[in-house]
């Protein structure tokens, strides 16, 4: 079994052995610029961990665990150019360095470039395999529109919210590790169960993300806080305040949420003051337990020894019990 | 044996068949107003009429003709955002109609939906049809990129233009035919000169379009002539001018296309007056005639009676001798 540095060793080495030099410059540039320095690489770690749990070579999963984080990157690409983010991983994104045109291409390419990976191996599930693919990466552009629908609507439920982030954010880990228990030729019913285990998964940390964004520490957390709230953005903590509001705190937080005040200090802890008021904090906590002990749950059915399953263990709390 | 004609009323039923209604409406919208309303769908008709050549049921390339077709329309709906080009078969573009990042997501979701279809039919060689489909969509990225670098250099050579058109637009038609002869179980002699007939085929008639546009007749063209002078795009007709010109005819071309007069009937007047000077429209039709001969000598080495090639034959026809 491998563990998770192991893991993150493996997709490290795996990156480095792939060259974006080829000819125009002007498109694959930008290529290698975007996948030379990493991030967290979660759902190719994801992947060789579900083949791993399965007891299949996880060489076997190399090239899907490249495709997929080079599909992860495409989505990234274009999607800083459509929310015109400045920077990524402490670096100017694509559109900024180049331009808006570089950007489109290159991450039509980078789209391509993950079949290309993915084609690679021969497998006897490929074709059950491309189709996951295909089905997710299909949903990943649904749940974008769906986010820049909610960006111009003050009516989204929380049914809704969840389902964009399940498509936005869940579906790319519940693929990774479908993917990964596929090259592991697993059972239909463990396949199942690991995919649910990575939707859980998925939608605990992107709220777990919207918690840390209002009450991280900065210093753990690693990014300003309140960023959504000066934003605008339609989080969790937002809508669910909306419903449980008196009417007048739902005016003034329907209010501040469409100012954009040079200085938002005063805005961020008035609204985090009616968060606290309304206990918003607590029922996400809440929320957030109970979709990580749903994913739990999952992984514990995997009809798989118990010690096989400590990696995943591993990348699930790492994931889920970043500080507050 | 299916005539063009009935291979086209097949793509027809094909894209009728298929519905695009799917939420979130803002992503299915663009994608349906696109693959509704057709255009010429010359890439599916090849790839049906190859499947055909090689004696296999066109049904077998249904899917892989809508993606082929769902992907040729991805390209152009990014590459009109990228052009800025506001009007595509008489209608306003995506971007346009609708937004930059409406066309940068449902071009996103075409690209994948083009492999959709492309899974949908098993078929013992669909590995490698993947995978010449996978090339292909690559070079073609390459070609727009080498597209936009010209637009920014004044010494781009006849050779490396005509690498671009073969990027941007011949490997496409290569593609359908070899993908159509793949799922006709073709011999691999039979798949390379079908292959090297398409990207005849492409050359040529990109070729017929700069000519068309500079000498052709509006009224059999369907557009204004001399746009490509108006727009200052280097054409196989410009980068072979300025070859053949004296030192002060090229000066003057490089002055000429470095302008964007209101009106430019006189640049466009005085542009061709220097052409045929130089005697470049012959030397292009020569140069058409020569890769066209090479496209049909391809198509008749191929070991399969000749009176199966009637319709691949009228295609080619059909593509060359537009009206000038």
């Amino acid at each position: 079994m491998y563990t998770f540095k192991d893991l993150a060793q493996k997709v490290s080495q795996y990156f480095a052995a792939e060259v974006f030099d080829g000819t125009p410059h002007n498109l694959y540039e930008p290529i290698d610029y975007t996948l030379a320095d990493g991030g967290k690489r979660i759902r190719p770690i994801l992947m060789l961990a579900a083949t791993d749990l399965f007891g299949a070579d996880i060489e076997t999963a190399r090239y899907g665990a490249v495709g997929i984080e080079t599909f992860h990157n495409f989505t990234l690409l274009h999607d800083d150019l459509m929310d015109q983010s400045p920077i990524r991983r402490g670096k100017p994104t694509v559109y900024r360095k180049w331009s808006p045109n570089t950007a489109i291409l290159s991450g039509d390419a980078m789209n391509i470039l993950a079949w290309r990976y993915f084609l690679k191996t021969p497998h006897p599930r490929l074709h059950e395999i491309l189709q996951v693919f295909e089905k997710t990466s299909m949903e990943i552009c649904e749940g974008q529109q769906y986010d820049m629908d909610f960006e111009q609507r003050n009516d989204v439920r929380i049914s809704e919210y969840m389902e964009m982030i399940r498509l936005k954010t869940a579906v790319l880990l519940g693929c990774a590790l479908k993917i990964g228990a596929l090259y592991g030729n697993a059972t239909d019913g463990d396949i199942e169960l690991i995919y649910n285990f990575g939707i859980k998964l998925g939608l605990a940390f992107q709220l777990r993300d919207d918690l840390l964004d209002a009450y991280g520490d900065v210093n753990t957390f690693g990014k300003q806080t309140g960023t959504d709230i000066r934003d605008n953005k339609k989080t969790y903590l937002l809508i669910h305040a909306i419903d449980k509001a008196s009417e007048s705190q739902r005016n003034r937080l329907l209010q501040l949420f469409s100012t954009t005040p040079e200085n938002a200090d005063n805005k961020v802890r008035e609204v985090l003051d009616i968060y606290n008021d309304l206990g918003i904090r607590q029922d996400l906590e809440y929320e957030i337990a109970d979709i990580h002990n749903d994913a739990i749950r999952s992984l514990d059915s995997i009809s798989q020894p118990d010690e096989r399953k400590n990696t995943l263990r591993e990348i699930a709390n790492m994931l889920l019990n970043r500080n507050v």
